[in-house]
């Protein structure tokens, strides 16, 4: 705790009912980007689309001079340049990223936070070296129980000034799908992804993902920094411990069909057949079911499922809806996965704002 | 004029004051994105980072099948594929770019439109044909007043159904600065940034820079079109004629120095000596000036210029401030160009919020 006084960093709150969006929330959306939905249109998300979530400020890091250091609760501490990284083995996984905090800013009341509306999610190839190997490498100690993760972002949060850290569980960080990534669609880590390496849990929400990797530390205890007890928690009620944010819920976004308003978004589509796409997504199982509703979640049409290209990636679908008649329409899709969880249509309020996945709306005039 | 009615493309608004950015404003907020001021410190801004806006949606061309048309007031008219322009003369511009739109947010009252505050400006190395020699080739007719510029996106706005569509007086068409861009840093232009072929018009806001061309029209009369007649253009009131946005107004951004809150963005810098960077453009002449403030505007300084590396891109300037006294400051940055024009710090409102150069406002905690 540093002392900050409030209106250098104002604690968590909640928006009145009907309050706009503030100027700090819009600095926030002004800085920070989600994915264009027409993009839902890319298997992988073009450079630069991917959305982003910055808490503080893009480090500038040399990568001829920047280092990783993995130390704590293990036999050979070691000290490694990106070289190093580069000549173990590589893998390319691709990944639907989505922000935990996707959807916040459609909640009522609204979390005061990054006010995202649905577009904070993405798809890339990323490539790099798994952690499981390397840090067996290391001889981690008996007694370990949670892997810590620093970045080179630094700021103040809520009063608490910090270096962006997550916290992991060990048996989650020697999973063999977990990358330190150097490579993003087969080009050089951009700044703002975590250059010149990142963490990929691939199925987690983005806030496990840290960027600008500088340490890896080995705890006997579990990790109790702010990120992971205090920030990314579901809870109903300030003073609760909550919930661990962790694994991406299932979800489906439609690519807005038609052409839009400039200010509304509303989209107009020509009456007729209209062949409606979209992905869906879950970090838990495989998409099982996508299902359609064109009167705002009263109905609902079962879509035709594409295939899911990778375990973690996002899966196609599309249904042809008859728009024979002129008028106005609410569009939904919402997702079901293979543990059985059905993405909820109406807010699962939280605190936070964290975690939630209830269906986008698409307002459309069939004309 | 296509009757849509007022819930789907309502008409141009200013807010009341005191009233929150509302989730339409939002919406255009996390599908274009600014640039994060701390990208201040890149001569020229890396992919993914350069500022976004977009009116409709990010078209699906197929690069292989799109074709531009010449076509109007001219002897020869024709359609040109990629390859074609791609096997004319090649030049590269480092060009600093900014959206009509800068700082309107932050005025009072808030025109309601994409809601910027101060990062809707980027430079990038574009590389292209040169317009003038390929207009020339045609054959204008002697009849010819403006050229009429056409991309593939479309939508609507306040009510007018458009393909995005600009018109440019001829004899700025054929300056030998302006350009058909495929290529951006070195690499194809992004669908984002209007992959194929784009217009650059160096010097001007970015609603002159055509995205998606498909279609280059030479007219025997002035263009009427919307974006020329109803929204880029300085009024004060509904009913005005206005005058046409064009040249980017003088203006310096400040790099945030220090390091953030994640909420209000305040910065936190230690006591001592602060280098402190940034940028400084104008689309009308070179910059002369540039002058630091750190008590919000009433005392200014003298900043030190860098080579300013093209006519068209932003140069740097440095300041050293002496941060002694701990405490809470607020920075400023001024521009003035060789027309001798300086950058304004209060607003200087109008009904839509364009070519708005008002001074940028950091707050700093020294502790």
């Amino acid at each position: 705790m540093t002392g900050f006084d409030e209106s250098v960093s104002p604690p968590a709150r909640v928006a009145e009912l009907g309050e706009g969006i503030s100027l700090d929330e819009l600095h926030l959306a002004a800085r920070n980007h989600g994915m264009p939905l027409e993009s839902l249109r890319y298997d992988t998300t073009p450079p630069g689309l991917h959305y982003l979530l910055i808490h503080y400020d893009i480090p500038a890091l040399d990568p001829r001079e920047w280092r990783l250091r993995i130390d704590g609760h293990i036999r050979r501490p070691r000290t490694l340049d990106l070289a190093e990284i580069q000549a173990m083995p590589q893998i390319t996984h691709r990944v639907t990223m989505e922000c935990a905090g996707n959807g916040r800013a459609r909640l009522e009341p609204r979390p005061v936070s990054q006010p995202w509306l649905d577009e904070a999610v993405s798809t890339a190839d990323w490539t790099g070296t798994p952690l499981k190997a390397l840090l067996r490498e290391t001889g981690i100690n008996d007694d370990a129980v949670d892997v810590v993760f620093t970045g080179a972002d630094h700021g103040i949060e809520r009063g608490v000034e910090q270096d962006y850290q997550r916290g992991l569980p060990l048996a989650e960080a020697l999973d063999e799908d977990v990358l330190l990534v150097h490579t993003m669609n087969g080009q050089p880590l951009p700044p703002q992804h975590g250059a010149p390496l990142r963490l990929l849990i691939p199925g987690w929400y983005g806030m496990a993902q840290v960027k600008w990797l500088t340490r890896i530390s080995v705890l006997d205890r579990a990790f109790d920094g702010y990120q992971n007890v205090t920030a990314y928690r579901i809870k109903q009620e300030p003073g609760e411990a909550g919930v661990l944010v962790s694994r991406i819920h299932p979800r489906a976004l439609l690519t807005p069909p038609g052409f839009p308003d400039f200010q509304t978004r509303t989209r107009i589509v020509e009456r007729g057949s209209q062949e409606l796409t979209g992905r869906a997504w879950s970090g838990w199982a495989p998409i099982t079911r996508v299902e359609i509703s064109i009167d705002g979640g009263i109905d609902w049409n079962d879509a035709e499922l594409g295939a899911q290209p990778s375990r973690y990636a996002w899966c196609s679908w599309n249904w042809t809806w008859h728009a024979s008649t002129p008028g106005h329409y609410e569009l939904c899709a919402r997702a079901t996965d293979a543990a059985g969880t059905v993405q909820p249509v109406g807010q699962t309020w939280n605190l936070q704002g964290m975690a939630n996945n209830h269906a986008q709306r698409v307002p459309v005039v069939v004309r």
